[in-house]
């Protein structure tokens, strides 16, 4: 039996794994006994679940919270919960207070408990750590020179991840998750919106916006790739990681072209005529210093697969939506 | 005019700066016209200071403390204060609240000010920020996956240091200092103390104890050299270091033999018969995961520069501190 707390679990991310997990019914070869899930709007129970689901509204990072979420123990802990990369770079103070202060009370409360108690806490880092100039592609030893506050605080967390882990008081793994393309529903405030609006959009019949130049190239993964990612980070052996507990997971290179040449296949040229270029400088800016193409082969090693291609992406994004084309 | 703030003033390296500070009487082009000298203790008044000196003993790290220090907004902060290696693995909290938490307090302090106030911040952080399996020599480029909870935290402030001065809160410098050697005085707590050890109490007629063997191979700058890195780093124009605002510092790579030789060369076979080799598991254990050498080609473009070799290291540790052989 295995209990398992999922912070952020509202989120799309986090409501796909936690499909995938009622849907799995076991984690770590133990049927799984318990859910939590936690975010900051009280997230939707599962459908079909069989062990007892509890769900929860906070603010995880305020002061107190975290010692609740853990209070039970739980066996694994998928931290999930995050301030977006543009509205972390907008609002200094609350990007630093969930993404680094909501982490590190999270690990601390893990701390605290003692005795013996030391969960697999899977932590959701992003691409965002790394900053140009890059090699290409980057290596996986590559310095964290992210040019954006979401990345640096993501980077500080996978700081803590590893010395708090080889310090025995949690088993961390930490996953440098691609760009997640397409994401279904309406845009988020992260900078990196386009490079699914200019698929979903014109496959619903809408418009889309592009900001950027046809050659920028990006590292992408599905939702149902990036759950795959949690799924197996849950599962892998932490001695073998290492300690540097965090790594940078496979993805699709794929430029704003080769999305749109992918539209063009299954959707027919009248979807691309729906995408509107409408340079935006900022967004230039900001998407100039994200790295676009890694080696990844220490995930590669640890046994974490990549989406085929970004046709198999939109085609994803098809299946598992229910899109009619 | 230029007014000038010291943290961790009383210690080692820090004593050393405010000398050079009173001696050289001028920083970035301007006279000294004030200096702010602070520690956990009371840090003593330099000798021969023609500008006033106020000397202040706190704990940077409790609240409203760095509030304080900057209200004045000091054109220069030399941030040095810190718990060394060996207490921030020993005492996790002590470590955490000091290295991460007092660096972050000082620096938000710099950020709240606001008003244009963007003061040059130089960082003391460490060659600690890395750790094993490294390439021979490090590259500038290579990630930080520290070992200790000291490396960790000061690759924490790095990350702290470079997004406020990327988004204009502060003009932030850090240095990854070398191991400090000849340390004049008694040992400190850092793991790292015998590589001082074995030269600077064999040279006072003094039994030193030596716990790795003599393959162990180090990087290493004179105290001399450290102040020279702290006072370029006042110096130099941020723009031309780029978005990442830290970086490792030149050194002199020699192991223990290299070190035993320079002292037979100097101070003959009785002051090497003064060694006494002691095992120690925990020592080897945590130099093992240190790094030995680096590819410091960012810093020699800055125009930071080592000292020449491990004899020209003790050799100014003989006339800095006036030894007799």
């Amino acid at each position: 039996m295995t209990s398992i707390l999922v912070l952020g679990a509202a989120g799309m991310v986090g409501r796909k794994l936690v499909d995938r997990l009622v849907e799995t019914g076991h984690l770590r070869g133990k049927e799984i006994s318990y859910l939590t899930l936690v975010d900051i709007v009280e997230p939707q129970p599962p459908k079909g679940a069989t062990c007892p689901v509890v769900t929860k509204a906070c603010d995880f990072s305020n002061e107190g919270e975290a010692e609740q979420l853990v209070a039970s123990k739980p066996d694994v802990i998928f931290h999930l919960a995050a301030i977006v990369s543009g509205e972390a770079e907008t609002d200094y103070d609350k990007g630093y207070r969930i993404n680094l202060d909501g982490s590190r009370r999270l690990f601390e409360a893990v701390r605290m408990i003692g005795d013996g108690y030391c969960p697999r806490v899977v932590y959701t880092s992003s691409i965002a750590v790394f900053g140009a100039p890059f090699p290409d592609p980057i290596p996986d030893d590559f310095n964290l020179t992210p040019l954006t506050s979401y990345g640096t605080q993501k980077a500080m967390g996978e700081m803590l991840l590893s010395d708090l882990s080889r310090r025995g008081f949690m088993d961390g793994i930490g996953i440098r998750l691609p760009t997640i393309v397409v994401r279904p529903g309406k845009a988020n405030l992260a900078a990196s919106g386009f490079f699914s609006g200019i698929i979903r959009e014109p496959l619903n019949g809408q418009e889309a916006i592009l900001p950027v130049d046809d050659d920028v190239l990006h590292w992408m993964a599905s939702p149902r790739a990036a759950v795959g990612f949690l799924m197996h980070s849950a599962e892998i052996d932490g001695e073998t990681v290492g300690a540097n507990r965090n790594m940078t997971m496979p993805g699709v290179a794929a430029t704003v072209a080769d999305e749109i040449d992918t539209l063009r296949k299954i959707g027919g040229e009248a979807r691309v005529k729906l995408i509107r270029r409408v340079p935006n400088d900022a967004i230039k800016q900001i998407v100039s210093g994200w790295p676009r193409r890694f080696e990844t082969s220490r995930a590669a090693s640890l046994g974490y697969t990549a989406d085929a291609s970004f046709e198999a992406i939109v085609r994803t994004y098809i299946e598992d939506e229910n899109i009619s084309i």
